[in-house]
């Protein structure tokens, strides 16, 4: 398939006659990136501070901060100076020019595929959900799910298709992002699909995908808790057990990209069988298949096999609310297996923060004193205090303003480093 | 515990009168420390591959080259012309100063000291060791020990203690090496020991300690395996189980330097007690006590206790390979969880190499063709083949060896960032 070079995509009536700043050197690359994120991560921020944070000339940063306003990137507003109301003239501070770009985020399930269209800045300007059946698609079908919800939530947006500058899709599964290739998905029924580049011939935009749990992790870099901090872990529960690593302000993917597999790590071995087919995984204990297959023997519902998976975990919520004994051990031994999945997490990687996403955090015994308990028990006493947990039950709209998050860190990387963004041609 | 600054120790003559190099802006920084990362993995590179490498202009290479060799960092050296003897002058490339640092690396563990004194290209001047009885020590001991092997293997060098740049000492254990606090350890009886700053005030020299495994991977990331990859992992079986992590060139700590405790990971629910106190760790089933308290109840050597526990496992290995059913058995269920583990870290890491380092190599159940099997059984499907595993079945000198890493690291960067390193007052 012949790539074919474009520009990234200005929605502000300036030309994109890009490379819209010239090539950098390579010890110049790093800096101007830094005073980028610094600014993205922060919101708005004085250059002074932008100086004294990176530990840089203030001189150094007037200049970086003038090629980043000139390719659009930021814009000066006018601050509010705290505690000194009406005293001089206001402040100016930095900020991204959220007007500089338009992309899409999508978060393609099991159950529905989800958009957002959002700014540069990452405020959202219109979202949109299809509902599916379950089971894996042909990529035709897969596309044409793709292309429609596309076309719907740009409608939203009251934008044309061409006035994004990229696109980003999270699929869950084992996703190489570097070669844009879904290795393997549940909602794929073939292996090693080229989806980055079939979606971008199909949609005539760059296209980038990546697994699913990176992309929530990437969300809450740019758009939530993770804006503070270089180094934090996000598990999701859902369907599945997914993981994203946030090492050192990036995601960790792994050298082949396929890491932080959470889900398949085993916790007991000839464990319980996963349905990636091998046996012990932490996922066969705590994600949804794994709760209903034991609510289908505890609630005798083994001849209500059509019940939608949704109504089979509520009735068992339900009935273990109402203190039924069965179903409440149900969900405390997956309480204690996410207790030995976490304090994994923490044994190995040290983070400083984790967070729990997904929809399954509404259900509270996941994250219930005695989990938590339980987890502190089995995390070894190093002398520090164990990582701070919180749970984000954020829905799908999250995932897709991650996807939309892997879009825009597309887009600047190719206006910083001076390079354009490719689109594939059908 | 005041600190007074000392420059780095030139041992060619030339007087130390740093800052050796002027202090660098943040944006320069990376660029000479890559240069001179890029010539010490290299061994011998000439400036062009430098220039390719690195991207970046050959003028550049020539200017920042030119000041590390006036920093007596590096050197031009006549190397070989790959077929073409005798042709024109020699090319010239450049290579580490070894004349430039010494420094002393010692490992500190259950058994023995080792301590190795290297120059500043990692060339081994000489070692030693000294025995020791089991069990924890005050601090007052572990510094009278470091002293004394010390001066033992300066004395094997031929030189004197104040000819050195810096210590390095591997500590087994939770060690922060940002702040010098062996957090626990069990070759210390107390908890939260400030190592650190107490060796350096007793040697009158710089002294950086570390978490030993660390000492391992940062050993194969200067001297071995490593040099040509940017991310793998060492797990080292020993007394416990370790691991180290190579992450972009950077051992990978943690946000609180406590991570990478594979060998605390769980692999069963209230399994196998651990000396931690915890039950289920990876190290309840593989480390050395492990395999003795089964052996202690498969020999029928219960009344043997006062056995040297390298005594009674030399017997196991002897028995299995005799075709003893029980002891084969211990073996094997070891080589079992050794594959949880490992597959564990394929899962999480996504790693392009595992090295298996430490004495329980030579146990070559540990990585017999079916506990490699076993681990592919373990390791999730993701469309990428697994990361290959190396044996180095190095002993005690690697890891002193790390050590000295570790301190050629403080020396190299003390230089670079035009910062002086301090060695604490007593």
């Amino acid at each position: 398939m012949p790539a074919k070079a474009i520009r990234p995509h200005r929605i502000d009536g300036r030309k994109g006659v890009g490379p819209l700043i010239p090539p950098l050197t390579e010890s110049q690359r790093p800096l101007r990136q830094q005073v980028f994120e610094l600014v993205r991560a922060a919101g708005l921020i004085p250059r002074v501070q932008v100086a004294k944070d990176l530990d840089v000339s203030p001189a150094t940063v007037t200049t970086i901060s003038s090629e980043l306003i000139e390719a659009g990137l930021i814009e000066e507003v006018a601050a509010p100076r705290d505690g000194e109301p009406g005293r001089g003239r206001p402040a100016v501070a930095l900020g991204v020019r959220a007007a500089a770009h338009r992309v899409a985020g999508m978060k393609l399930s099991d159950r529905e595929h989800t958009a957002v269209i959002v700014d540069f800045a990452g405020n959202l300007i219109a979202d949109d959900a299809i509902p599916r059946q379950p089971g894996p698609m042909s990529l035709i079908e897969i596309l044409d799910a793709i292309e429609t919800l596309l076309t719907r939530v740009c409608a939203k947006a009251g934008i044309d298709r061409s006035a994004l500058s990229a696109v980003g899709i999270g699929v869950p599964g084992f996703v190489d992002c570097a070669e844009g290739v879904a290795l393997w998905s549940s909602v794929l029924a073939d292996r090693s699909v080229p989806l980055a580049a079939a979606a971008s011939a199909r949609l005539g935009l760059p296209v980038t995908i990546d697994n699913d749990a990176n992309l929530v992790a990437l969300a809450e870099l740019w758009f939530g808790a993770g804006r503070s901090l270089s180094d934090f872990a996000v598990v999701t529960i859902e369907h599945g057990v997914g993981m994203g690593f946030v090492m050192n302000h990036r995601i960790y993917r792994g050298a082949q990209r396929v890491g932080m597999e959470l889900g398949h790590t085993k916790v007991q071995l000839d464990g319980a069988l996963c349905r990636c087919g091998q046996r012990g995984c932490l996922e066969a204990y705590i994600a949804d298949y794994a709760l209903a297959r034991e609510a289908t023997t505890a609630l005798n519902w083994g001849h209500k096999e059509s019940q939608p998976i949704n109504v089979l975990l509520e009735s068992l919520y339900d009935h273990a609310k109402a203190g039924n004994a069965t179903a409440k051990s149900i969900f405390r031994r997956a309480g204690r297996y996410l207790a030995v999945g976490l304090s994994n997490v923490v044994n190995l990687f040290d983070p400083s923060l984790i967070i729990l996403s997904g929809e399954r955090m509404r259900y509270d015994y996941l994250y219930a004193a005695e989990t938590l308990d339980e987890m502190d028990n089995l995390t070894i006493n190093t002398g520090r205090p164990r990582p701070p947990i919180e749970i984000h039950a954020w829905g799908d709209l999250l995932w897709a303003h991650g996807a939309a998050a892997l879009a825009l860190s597309a887009v600047t990387e190719a206006i910083l480093t001076g390079q354009a963004l490719r689109t594939a041609a059908e």
